[in-house]
């Protein structure tokens, strides 16, 4: 059976990119968001270019749910060798006006459903001593910020997680590894809703999610006597 | 009315500490734990000491209870000056037996109900332009470490809240601090179940509860052009 | 012999209330800066308030000047009990623009009289088994920013010797800790070079001193099962 | 001109495999260090392999020395495209024995020399708009460490060089980055001085330099709208 790259937000413009990347390896690669159906684009543009790809419409928020889809996974398809966790939105508030129901829903996204992938997959690629868990950070990981406790408070969270996996597993033979994004990312949602910033695109001032998908690659073929636990990435313009 | 210190997980010894400390320097205490009968010895020391003491038995998970909390006190004791958060506890395990329901209960314990707590409270502090808020971190705020993916999360995410809340309402007046608590403390806890560690007390090895007090006091003192936001408090001869 | 605080970087308006606050504690006050001449308004004004102050004149970047310091301390004054390392100047510039003459300057003052300094007297607590050694650090102490290249080295490292004297000396039972202060302080450098800084002092926008000496002699008292390592103080409108 | 890589502290097995990295990209490899004929086995090798090399005997602690290197450099070989500053050695000491002498050593060479050699180039780099310069970081880079006083302050000033730099020359076109080595390296002198560490590297326990080297080339070869400034590279059974 072909290797698995496992891509767990793979609905917007970052996930689908990794999807690509490690496709085009060679990977058969498993594309997870919410809405199976909207992954059909992504799964056509992988086959097109000769890869493998298949979709899963999972809500990694549901235990059983990640539970069984990795082992289908496991059982269809091939061994995960790669897990990418790439979920997680932003949505600013006061902390005065935060509700109970988005700051829970902030968390339940951008962490709870990275724990409850990365644990399962971390039970299969433990007894084979091999395997690469990616999880995709931001600014708001490092540090809270006024109108973020929400979202800082789930990537602080998913933060402490990939650095409690990584010293739990890194001797187990498992790389885990965290990927600090430090500025916007080309997507239509940035286009869409801050302009100005997006026309910074024409000078490389935002990301380009190819160049994300390339560091995650790159992370993943790093030899086991250099492992990189954690880097960021940010235009050469931003203010850090 | 009295200024009112609220000391929301009052039921551990740090908690009972802080509790006595603001009740003899005149403030009426509010302690709060789930079972309210638990706090009866507590209510009994401070009022013999000649404190004010009022016990709620509430579960800080709850939003309705929270807000329904905040809600009496304000009305029918007083002001609150002060908040201290200080629920939490670790349940260790290895990331590949942590249970979904054990992660979601150490977050929902050690950070949602503070988000809970501090929020209502902020509502009330912001429009008055004072008060102070105070989080007990540990040393799983600062680093993930293995087996404590579940207690770093929620303490990652919890400093998270800190920061995000010291930067939005600073400017605002409401002092907000986290204090990294490194080491043991000298609690039942400790004593029954880490014998070695306790024997420690008698060279000031672990944490004397009254002394964490007397900086969770200091830090509500201080004037507001010199706020802390964030100490730590260890051992001499902790390790670090 | 009376107990010594030594306050090397007794100069401004820091280290002078710093000076002030010891000595009113019963402490025998040293106060040190380059030249002696300049600090008598601080040693008229320690003893008219019945305080006990010396003033010496020494280059604390001499090694040979440092040593005879300690020495004559210890044998004519009394057992330093207290070390304050408080000196340290920023001279902004460009990377491009920065000599090496400059960038040596700022280190020397700022980092290396200060291993010259808490290494001697370090040697005079061990064997006694106790003291207090607190360095005064920056922002500039926690991260390097455009046109701080001198300065936020100098206090990196100064950083980087308060955490490796706290972890060797700590469990010796010497306190070490490092302050960081994150503000303007009510000094004539910032009247005169940032009158619209100084004009929140109205509102308690900058570091009054004295509190900052608060803070020194707080930490100096705290008992050794609760030691501060680092804490942070900055005005309550301060962005961070 | 062909475009030139600079390695300073080419003499030991990282900085060597890093010189050999880049001339096997193409680079005309300018390799430094305080002794000139000990490069030649480097130059001989890098020449076999049909790259082209230029040894230097520069102590990088003399600014003149260094202004010199680089304009001769400039002027003779070609602009210089990367910098790789590769000097600093640990001498653990007791900061009650450590001596002002070495502790200015460590500081000389693994940051003044750092500083002297980046300001040098930045100077060529910035009026081109483009260039990478790279530091070497360790542990000690991170955390201050019983005995290592004066090897983790030079280490931390070198970091805020390299962040102070990044901040200021990023949106000028320049990459400067700072990579975190924590781990023991494949060198004799690992293997002479600690032979059970370097008996790990049968099971890939110590870094390989050539893998080290691997991680400064993916650095100069980023695009600049995802340039990372720092990352950490440890073996994977290393604790963390």
């Amino acid at each position: 059976m072909q290797k698995v790259a496992l891509v767990i937000g793979a609905g917007d413009a970052t996930g689908g990119a990794i999807a690509r990347r490690f496709a085009r390896e060679g990977f058969a690669t498993c594309a997870v968001r919410r809405s199976a159906d909207k992954l059909q684009p992504l799964l056509d543009e992988i086959r097109a270019a000769g890869g493998v790809a298949h979709g899963f419409g999972t809500d990694a928020r549901k235990e059983e749910e990640v539970v069984a889809l990795v082992e289908q996974i496991e059982t269809q398809v091939g061994p995960i060798e790669v897990l990418v966790f790439n979920i997680g939105a932003n949505v600013p508030s006061s902390i005065l006006e935060e509700t109970a129901r988005r700051y829970f829903k902030v968390w339940e996204m951008a962490c709870f459903s990275g724990f409850l992938s990365a644990r399962e997959v971390a039970r299969r690629m433990v007894p084979r001593g091999r395997g690469t868990i990616l999880f995709t950070g931001a600014t708001a990981s490092m540090r809270g910020g006024a109108h973020f406790a929400a979202f800082s408070g789930a990537k602080h969270a998913l933060r402490a997680l990939a650095q409690s996996m990584a010293r739990e597993l890194g001797p187990r033979g498992v790389h885990v590894a965290h990927v600090v994004i430090d500025g916007a990312i080309d997507t239509a949602f940035i286009r869409d809703n801050f302009p100005e910033r997006y026309a910074l695109k024409s000078q490389e001032g935002i990301l380009n999610p190819e160049h994300i998908a390339d560091q995650y690659w790159m992370l993943h073929c790093q030899p086991r006597d250099a492992w990189t636990h954690e880097l960021d990435l940010r235009p050469w313009m931003e203010k850090f």
